[in-house]
């Protein structure tokens, strides 16, 4: 067993423990503040462990991204969980699975024509299942517009089922590609607004709509107003990364993932040092390249997690990653030789973890303290 | 067990047997054709089934770009391995655990100093150890330039270590930025006379330079002349993509892995298909996004794996893909209810396929006929 970074075959993925802690804290405490709680997003992790780290030992409200996640954190003992994809029927022998064993299931439906599909595929004696209606809060993907007579619609339709309404959802993904905190403010204001009005609807209709959903690490971490929301979503903001640090959802130093990395080679007359993390081990994630500081596929940081001023990995083939300096100038690169181990920050938390099937935990030090276990695939 | 693609939980990856078998046959036969022979790249595929159908059942010689291949195929028996990445002092152990199990492992060397740390690291008890120097022809990564004093220093520093040069390699990674077949001739041109200048150098020397080896799956596909090249490296073309496709290297008719999707919502205004296939069933590689014709996340299909005019997967969250014309327009988008399958053609073979942990395997119909797993990890 590796006992300390030194001992580990490159590229790996290490994951500091207080970060991950610190990240959880605040963003639980600033929604708990506005009167409402967290239901966080597994899909970053894909880790039991690190939910443990963020909800405590007692299996908490999850939202996942996929049925794997469902049926991997219902292993494990959770029951309050949210799908929060938008659900075709085929999918519907696998959840119906989760219901009957004990998962208090939330799938999630945007339109009368797959809400018939599935309203029609259920049996009578199939068990309840509860649905939240999707809202399209910015345009920039799922859902119903709030106001539209079709959010009502989907609830007539599931009261003739063992389906029923159960609330509303929404994502404000486009916050992702805010440039301001202003912005973000903003999007948070319309997201809430755009749920809080659909959940009126239903209710006005008679519908349940006891659930009233919202969710995205940056609209979370600057929501100002969470009035007749019940719960907020987000799951990046376990590890952050430098998407988020370049809108100012977090610092730099709060990003709780690094991939390490060993120093294999140069081209000195060009400025470049070449490691053993390409994209295989960044993922092909390039987000920050429509943001005002392209991080290309990292920011290089040395052992102790530190970064190295001006550094970053400027290219990648499958397992070569080319690290030169943001200006180009080779005069401006450090002599890093031969076997030199560098940590490298990710664009985006959610590619680069999964590029792996675990985490070397650390906590202030290069000591490792655990191997975590993550999954992958549907 | 699924009979059918229809039978499959999507996203899924889809590979068509026929078409791997004609790839293969077709690359083969050219390389032999020019008096060298073929070392299949196995980075793409990671799966024994797939390198089975290339080489047939007994094992050929292969190239990886990761230990973890070189062990996986090792257990398997494959005993001629090239390790394809420059090498560093730290991935010893393992190396050497290779040749004492019987492997004739081949490392690459690219520097005096990395050489000097390996000879350093080596004891005499050790065994013996081949290394190829890593050549550049096209200034697009590692390497030393042709003629480069360095390629000899590399030879004689090994002499005094257990270790012993056994030839050069190069790749010419610059081949996929090409926009003409031309463009590609010419590369593979100034590929072959790179690694036959340099194996001179050390012949005359008084150095072995039995093998010399070159290789991408473009250079590979149009080289003309491979006089004096004991081998071709290349592993993409074993399945394609829409990147060698968009440089005249391959049919998009003979790409032979498909993602499963299914259609989960529409935006009809706007002309946008949803489907489960987000980017974590593509992957993030954009690879497309620089060629004349950019195909977004990948081109869309019908469950038959004919592409469906105009459509490609503009946009994608994690797991949402958001399908539209190319042309924007709406009224081009084809009404695809929801449930229903589609596949789709990836831009970047070797990293959509790292998103799955087995193949799907076909053969001209949807008649699903085995399941092959595929590793991932270093």
């Amino acid at each position: 067993m590796p006992t300390t970074i030194a001992d580990l075959d490159t590229p790996a993925l290490l994951l500091e423990r207080g970060k991950v802690q610190a990240n959880a804290e605040r963003l639980r405490s600033h929604i708990e503040s506005l009167g409402s709680k967290l239901r966080l997003h597994v899909k970053t992790a894909k880790s039991l462990e690190v939910t443990r780290l963020v909800q405590g030992d007692a299996p908490g409200p999850i939202t996942v991204s996929t049925l794997k996640e469902a049926e991997e954190f219902a292993q494990a003992g959770y029951r309050d969980i949210l799908y929060g994809v938008a659900f075709a029927p085929g999918k519907l022998a696998r959840a119906l699975a989760l219901v009957r064993s004990g998962v208090d299931l939330k799938i999630v439906l945007d339109s009368p024509e797959s809400t018939q599909a599935i309203a029609a595929a259920l049996k009578p004696t199939d068990p309840a299942l509860k649905v939240l209606v999707e809202i399209d809060c910015d345009g920039h993907r799922s859902g119903l517009k709030p106001g539209d007579p079709k959010i009502v619609e989907i609830a007539h339709i599931l009261a003739s089922s063992c389906a029923r309404v159960a609330g509303v959802m929404t994502h404000a993904g486009g916050s992702y590609d805010c440039r301001s905190i202003e912005a973000i403010r903003a999007i948070a204001g319309r997201e809430r607004d755009a749920v809080v009005t659909a959940a009126k609807q239903l209710r006005e209709a008679g519908f349940d709509a006891s659930i009233v959903s919202v969710g995205s690490t940056p609209t979370a971490t600057y929501a100002e107003d969470l009035t007749g929301v019940t719960e907020v979503r987000a799951g990046v903001f376990v590890f952050f990364d430098l998407v988020m640090a370049g809108i100012d959802v977090c610092k730099v130093e709060d990003i709780a993932i690094t991939v390490l990395g060993t120093v294999i080679g140069h081209q000195r007359e060009k400025g470049w040092i070449l490691t053993d993390a390409g994209w295989m081990a960044m993922s092909r994630d390039r987000g920050t390249s429509k943001q005002p500081v392209d991080q290309g596929y990292g920011l290089v940081c040395d052992a102790s997690g530190r970064p190295i001023p001006g550094l970053i990995v400027s290219d990648a083939s499958q397992e070569h990653g080319i690290i030169s300096h943001r200006s180009g100038d080779p005069a401006q690169v450090p002599e890093l030789p031969i076997g030199t181990r560098l940590r490298i920050l990710p664009n985006h938390a959610c590619a680069t973890a999964a590029q792996y099937d675990h985490y070397n935990v650390l906590d202030g030090s290069q000591r490792l303290e655990a191997r975590w276990p993550r999954f992958s695939g549907w």
